[in-house]
């Protein structure tokens, strides 16, 4: 089959890879429904990671089960199902804790740009929908699988309650879920902070109610002023890197909560800085599975609209401009139909 | 009076100086109970932190209100008192949400290794009990204004829950009011890191299921073959040092919670590996108001002795051998008599 494969920074093929197999009992192979580009597919894309070898891209998918493997109990050919970026038993100790992102038997999802994947611990990975989903939903489900659960995760390790006041440093694709899982959340202000009308348009339909343009010292002054001097009760830091997780740190009150999943990129804490701010960080590779089946009730019963976040649509065989889409920011996020 | 002066590392002088006086009318002097010596004072004592003049030590404090300035409503002359060696007006944003360490007025506690001491923000910081309280609890209030309160707060910042695995890193006095607060707050398991016979001995009384002698990667290998390999669901890191944060951090769970309270000296933490740690971390200096109320019942009501932390009774005028005894771990914490 054709399949996206990345050589090295800048060099994305769709090329000749072989078909997926079975390879364990516990794996499943399904068929795409759609795909599409992560933000963090562009950190080996620019060269900001490196890539040893050629790389099966690809970690967000949906679709229809094709075969599973002989100790897959859960789900069953011809079914449309959804999984997380992160593969795990949902079984063990950490996932019963609802942190399955740092499952005992944790994999990253690979080779899912592309018309069929492998899914590794398929019963634990998957969550089937009943039937057919209509095909206006399938970006939103397709959603589902990172942005969208990446996004709510942050507000969740954010800790956003009812009417309190969130902050989102990120105007990408998971910043915008994070607007969106904010708002859903019952949060009573969300101030999005972002540059492009673009965007800024997007997070006020997702429910912000505030824009700030500026960014860092300027940024961490506007949050203030905006919020009597106080600061926000809970910051979601969306870009990864040092200035901005600073930012979000600084955009909290005292007490408050920062939930980060910007995959950190020369992020350096100093302790005493911590110390003294006194405010609550939790990070890290979002626990999508816990939130799975609550996002696609809320998909599926048009309660959310996720999908909005694809602002390019393009056939599989046109990933390499997808990526290039993304990487000159002329796109939040590409869907690949397959 | 005499009273406590740092002049230099090691230079702790009981000397004459002025008597204090009302300087604002949000003032209140007291008249010290008891007072003591806190692990944070050998930082200047040991040259770890500048001395850029004398320093008028002693920030944990209880005893009886001798005069009030003019705005202070919530106590009067002749109540006994005690209060946390951060002062707060615990009216404004951020005491609402619990966090009078962060006060916006907040200023430090100093000058209370004295038979008399001026309380800034009076109102905000001290707590009146009932009545005179019984000789023997004068130890154990004297312990709310700071190394209780801090253990309770660490506990509190690493989420102790009823039937949780808790692991308590540093067997200072903060650490072993930290096994204390887990044990009220009903953990299930309460692992103490401690290599120290006597403070071994105190943290089992306190309430600790375990005792871990071991450091560093050791220590949390040690914790993980406790825990079935999970970790700990809360860990109270008491120390301070590079070393000690991380392994508390590296001995929670995913998911679990890091309460951090030493103070930190020379703490770096890189932002990838707390993101792919996944916990959750809050520290800072304790909000030991927000507590103060309900420990006090504790107190009076004898549930708990947190006054046992006190190994070393000396009146104040020999207050310079209570900082070398703790200094050479001679003492856990030394309390002074006036």
């Amino acid at each position: 089959m054709l399949a996206t494969v990345l050589h090295g920074p800048g060099d994305v093929r769709f090329e000749d890879v072989a078909e997926p197999e079975i390879l364990k009992p516990t794996d499943a192979i399904i068929e795409l429904a759609a795909t599409c580009i992560c933000g963090s597919d562009l950190w080996p894309y620019r060269g900001a990671q490196s890539v040893d070898g050629p790389m099966h891209m690809g970690h967000e998918y949906c679709g229809t089960v094709v075969e599973v493997g002989s100790a897959v109990t859960s789900v069953r050919p011809g079914q449309f199902v959804v999984g997380s970026f992160v593969l795990s038993d949902n079984t063990c100790p950490h996932c019963r804790h609802g942190f399955q992102s740092s499952c005992e038997q944790r994999e990253f999802m690979t080779g899912a740009q592309a018309p069929y994947a492998r899914v590794p611990l398929a019963d634990g990975t998957l969550v089937a929908i009943d039937g057919e989903p209509d095909e206006d939903l399938i970006p939103s489900l397709l959603a589902a699988s990172d942005v969208l659960g990446t996004g709510w995760y942050a507000a969740d390790a954010a800790r956003v309650q009812p009417g309190s006041t969130v902050a989102v440093v990120g105007d990408g694709a998971v910043g915008l879920m994070g607007v969106l899982a904010a708002r859903q959340m019952g949060a009573g202000r969300i101030i999005a902070m972002s540059r492009h009308k673009s965007r800024q348009d997007l997070a006020l339909e997702y429910g912000a109610t505030d824009i700030v343009t500026e960014r860092g010292d300027a940024g961490v002054a506007r949050i203030r002023a905006l919020t009597g001097n106080v600061g926000a009760d809970s910051v979601l830091e969306c870009v990864g890197t040092d200035e901005s997780m600073h930012q979000a740190i600084n955009c909290a009150r005292p007490g408050g909560s920062v939930g980060f999943v910007g995959v950190p990129h020369g992020v350096e804490l100093n302790g005493a800085f911590l110390f003294f701010a006194q405010k609550s960080l939790l990070g890290g590779p979002a626990p999508v599975r816990r939130f799975l089946p609550h996002l696609l009730d809320l998909v599926l019963s048009r309660k959310i609209d996720p999908g909005k976040v694809f602002d390019l649509t393009l056939p599989l065989e046109d990933v390499a401009e997808g990526y290039r889409a993304m990487d000159e920011r002329r796109a939040i996020k590409t869907l690949l139909r397959v």
